[in-house]
């Protein structure tokens, strides 16, 4: 059989300045839009095939959302979008004095550079917790939280030792921003909604959800009164919150916290953190805290002309309020995404820079059936016309009007039967429980 | 951390005659349906936690629905039965004369026992080509077809050598049954409505959609018009139908034909048939040909009192219009198990048994937009009205109501659309092409 002998990525020479985006997100979406009509060849590097949207991705962990709905294959997105060029593989490094990357597929000359690479889980050196925790990143995750979370349900019904069905049946979630509020929120609506009717075998009121946050409060990047608001529909829920709390350890089994409490769980979800998530080759001393790339205020990165970060990867410096640079959600990305466009145009036609200023619209989180936290430009408000905001404002920013109108119905649906009929196990035997585990004795 | 010591599959003992089915397709869905209300505890067992409309997982793997549209969880469907159990587990081996069960679970014991384990693909003992081939048989198969058969595409974009496009490009489907027939029509599908659109770097022309079939016609279960008709279609749809043509090797990458004819291709796709999935323990001389179990007119396994076998696992002699056996599809399948139901429940009541006798509805096929062959009782037609016939006999055949509802949708949407929204990439690392394959030189 012949080998695919990949030297290039074979990407056509157009004769115009080539535009590099690596990363597909939020931000990398906006870049390409924007540069729709310039004269400039785009080209997308991405490890997936399609755009998929983080903050939905634990409605697909909880059985709300099919996975399609969240998703966007970049073709489709960009079809018609003449001189866009994607190719689907992985950027291993760039090597800038060549004006060079090289990728799983080959390698590939560019004028600009963007990277949008986003972020990873940061487990914060806690190897253990990372290798047994389950994270929240793209769709593989999310399926395979979801098969956990179902998974644990059977196997309790296997068990009579109380201890055992505890360590199935109780969720940890560690982190309470936006990401951990509303995973602990949809957990109990399958725990009050779904499960009873499913596992009539099991006492439900065995089920814990736990969401433990090392800060004294919730939701630390919105308001105080949005803070407490989702801690009082959250514990008025059912849901246990420890506050002051960070995870010290955890082997797959007990948990121990920063404040000496041991919590017993199988299934600890981990949402506490992120950090940047940069390609080699670039300047050492442009990597900065958390692992972002430090950019000057028109994105581009310390020490070079034509490369340029934006979003979760990128850290401006400069931005009076914002001295730890911008939230790592998906406005900056997508504003600074706009802005690095236009930025390149005007460098490819020797026009002046203009630097970034980050309009901040707010932020909101769900915790529940009609409940939600909203904070907005000075307006702060919660419970159920928060709710409908959310799911308008969520709704509208979804890529493609496909998944809008499936993500739609799929809402409705599950609004008003209560159910969440994605509650599927599609995997592969490998993500079963150890068969170990399940020991036979004497069958 | 303490094990999951599971040693039986703790199936509370309700002082009632437990009645076990193993797999929950077509037939075993019927044997609890027809079991609601009855004095008897009915216990599922399957491998996966939800039903999957197999006759349906072509149109997954050609991105045209969504994974979650084809199939329903168990207990959601019985969720309101009583007395009705679900345990997610594989049955290794039957113990006949205890009337027990050993699952990957923990053992069990049961008064009547129902065998519905279906069918699996049957590569007639050739390992290479059961290794290097796709299959689709539930949907882990179908959801790597879709990557493989979109990654395919992906890679052509890297290559400049003809014939290694051209196995990149060409796609050997083996079997010219219904599934293979209408993944043929669904591939065109394809290439003629999207991939022009997301692949402008290629020329579409080099995709060649082979159909091979051993005997010398296509739909061998249907009319010779229905035959005759779906081979004019699919040739005039431009796939390369092959008769008389056996695959007598396939390396991955060269297939040599029983004629001599030799095609390239890194995709074969085997829908050439499928054998029956029996259970260990059952006495070995009630496996017959096909690998299914013996069952008299009652679907009694023979031998046995109390064990049934049904669907594409059994296979029923003295029917004169079907000597080897009903056809492995989900009719015959449903009604034994609606007559095993009732006939189990007639043991139990001490009343004689009713023998099966098989109605026959026909059968169909659909080749792509607008064309279907149809088969029924007597008349046969062909088109556009039997396309719509196929589509409406499939939605209503589809479990669950909000699986209809959407599949509607998206047939909609796909049809006004020209699209086909799920060519995603969703999957494992383990799934690319061996990066070896990806030689990069000098980069």
């Amino acid at each position: 059989m012949p080998k695919l002998i990949t030297t290039r990525t074979r990407i056509a020479d157009l004769g115009k300045p080539r535009i590099i985006v690596i990363g597909g997100g939020f931000g990398g979406l906006e870049v390409i839009k924007a540069l729709k009509g310039q004269k400039a060849q785009v080209v997308l590097f991405d490890k997936y095939n399609h755009h998929t949207f983080q903050p939905l991705l634990y409605q697909v962990a909880t059985s709300g959302l099919e996975t399609n709905a969240i998703v966007a294959p970049f073709r489709k997105l960009f079809g018609t979008q003449s001189d866009f060029y994607f190719r689907l593989g992985e950027v291993k490094r760039i090597r800038p004095e060549e004006n060079y990357i090289e990728t799983s597929i080959g390698g590939v000359k560019y004028d600009y550079l963007v990277i949008a690479t986003g972020a990873v889980t940061n487990f914060y050196g806690m190897d253990e917790v990372a290798k047994n925790s389950s994270s929240m990143k793209n769709i593989v995750d999310a399926t395979k939280l979801r098969n956990k979370i179902i998974r644990q349900l059977e196997y309790a019904l296997l068990t009579e030792d109380n201890e055992v069905m505890n360590s199935l049946m109780d969720f940890v979630i560690v982190g309470g921003g936006p990401t951990g509020v509303e995973l602990a929120g949809a957990l109990t609506e399958l725990k009050k909604n779904v499960f009873p009717k499913d596992y009539k075998e099991l006492d439900m009121r065995q089920m814990d959800i736990h969401l433990v946050e090392a800060s004294p409060r919730l939701l630390n990047g919105m308001s105080t009164q949005a803070g407490e608001k989702a801690y009082r529909f959250l514990t008025d829920m059912g849901v246990k919150v420890h506050l002051n709390a960070a995870v010290k350890s955890y082997d797959g089994y007990e948990i121990l916290l920063s404040s000496g409490e041991r919590l017993i769980s199988r299934s600890l979800i981990w949402a506490a953190g992120v950090k940047g998530n940069p390609i080699a080759g670039i300047n050492e001393a442009a990597i900065t805290s958390g692992n972002r790339i430090l950019v000057d205020n028109y994105n581009r990165v310390k020490g070079y002309e034509n490369i340029f970060a934006i979003g979760d990867v990128a850290l401006m410096e400069g931005d009076s309020k914002f001295p730890k640079g911008h939230p790592m959600m998906a406005p900056p990305a997508q504003q600074q995404g706009r802005l690095v466009a236009k930025n390149i145009t005007n460098m490819i036609r020797q026009r002046p820079l203009k630097p970034f200023s980050y309009f901040d619209k707010g932020s909101m989180a769900t915790i529940g059936r009609n409940k939600a936290v909203v904070d907005l430009r000075g307006i702060r408000f919660q419970g159920m016309f928060a709710w409908y905001v959310w799911m308008f404002v969520h709704l509208m920013s979804i890529v493609g009007f496909r998944n809008k109108v499936f993500t739609f119905f799929s809402w409705m649906w599950n609004y008003f039967s209560y159910d969440r009929s994605n509650r599927l196990i599609i995997g592969r035997n490998e993500e079963k429980i150890n068969q170990d585990e399940l020991t036979k004795q004497g069958v």
